[in-house]
Order: C-alpha cells, then structure tokens, then sequence
C-alpha cells in the first residue's frame, strides 16, 4: 500500500513469516479475499492474473502451516466445485486488513517526508 | 523490522519509490547511519557484508535523485578520504527513522494476530 505525492511514494508492507518462511502477506490476503468473493480458487486467480496453480499453492501453504485450514474446496457437483473461506480464514483476513488499514494511516500521516527529498 | 512470537513474525516495511523506481529504504538508511558513523563508504558497506561498488550505487541514486546530495565523499588527504552525510541526508534518515518507530509500534501492539495462526 502507498501514499503519492507525484510522481514520490511512500509505500509499506506488512506480513506473516513462519519459521522465516512467508505464511501470509498482501497477495494471500488478496486471493483469500477474492475466493470469497467469487466462491472459486481459479476465478481468484484470474482475477489476481495469477495462474491456478500458484494460487493452489498459497493455498495449500495457508492450510498446510496454519492450525486450521483457510480454504475449503469442494470437488465437482453441478457447478464444477467451488471454494470457501473458513471462518479461521476470515479471521485472519479481517485482522490483517485491520492492521493494515492501521498502518496506512500512520504512513499518510507522515506523508510529508517525501518533501525532504 | 519484525516483532517475534516463537516462530512466527509479523513484520514489516516501508519505503519510498519515485517513478516506481527505490529511492530509500531499510538498506539505504542502514547505509547512511554507518556512513554517519564511520565517515567512510567502504567501512559502512563492510560493515553491512555488502561490496564497496553496490554501496556506492546505493550513494549515487541517493544523490542523483534527490533535490540535494545525502553524501559527500572526499577524495585523498592522509586518511585516504572520507566520507560525511549532509544535513539533508541527516534530515531524511531521522524522518525515515522515526516512522518506522511510529510503525513498529503500531505492529507490536497487533502482535496477537499471530495467536489467529
């Protein structure tokens, strides 16, 4: 996320490592939320330009290394299956956003540091 | 920067872009606070493991983009030269500082999402 002043940005990131690997951040964030959206893991990823198998992967990778699955995916039935988010994965989801939104007041409010450059 | 709960850590970043190109972040400002305290480019990179040419790189975007240089270097003399952070650069390292103090504080109080894990 970022705050502009022309052409200058202030930009931060927040996010999630376990054990020094990444578990959750901004594009996890993103797909969790899009599947929520959209009910669908590879409508997620077309939304995102990411391919499904990387989005299978983020996924795999939240309910592999969290305590409980964020994704709930269901195998075929008339609509070709689908996908949900846990009420775990919102959770996180909501918090992380939460945060975020935290974060980004702070970096507005401190906007005035690209007048130093 | 991080904060730490066993193995898990929420951390974040901040940075400033211009034209979608870094301009200054966690390294450059590590460099400049080494630079400040060792008067010399080569020490500081030393002392980052990072080779003399990427630091000095790293000085000349810092100079060549900003309004004013954040490094001056003195060429010869009996120490073999030196280098110092002006007062702009000064300025810029202790605004970039102090929101990520702003910012830390900010993630070590939100520290319970990892408990969400």
């Amino acid at each position: 996320m970022s705050a502009k002043s022309k052409g200058k940005q202030l930009r931060f990131r927040c996010w999630i490592d376990i054990d020094g690997e990444r578990f959750f951040g901004p594009g996890r964030a993103e797909l969790l939320a899009l599947i929520h959206e959209t009910g669908s893991i590879s409508k997620a990823a077309k939304a995102m330009g990411m391919s499904y198998k990387k989005a299978w992967t983020m996924v795999d990778g939240l309910n592999a290394n969290g305590s409980k699955p964020y994704v709930i995916s269901h195998k075929g039935g008339q609509q070709g299956g689908g996908a949900e988010v846990t009420p775990a994965g919102l959770k996180m989801l909501k918090s992380y956003q939460k945060l975020n939104k935290r974060l980004f007041s702070i970096v507005e409010s401190n906007i005035d540091i690209l007048k130093l450059i």
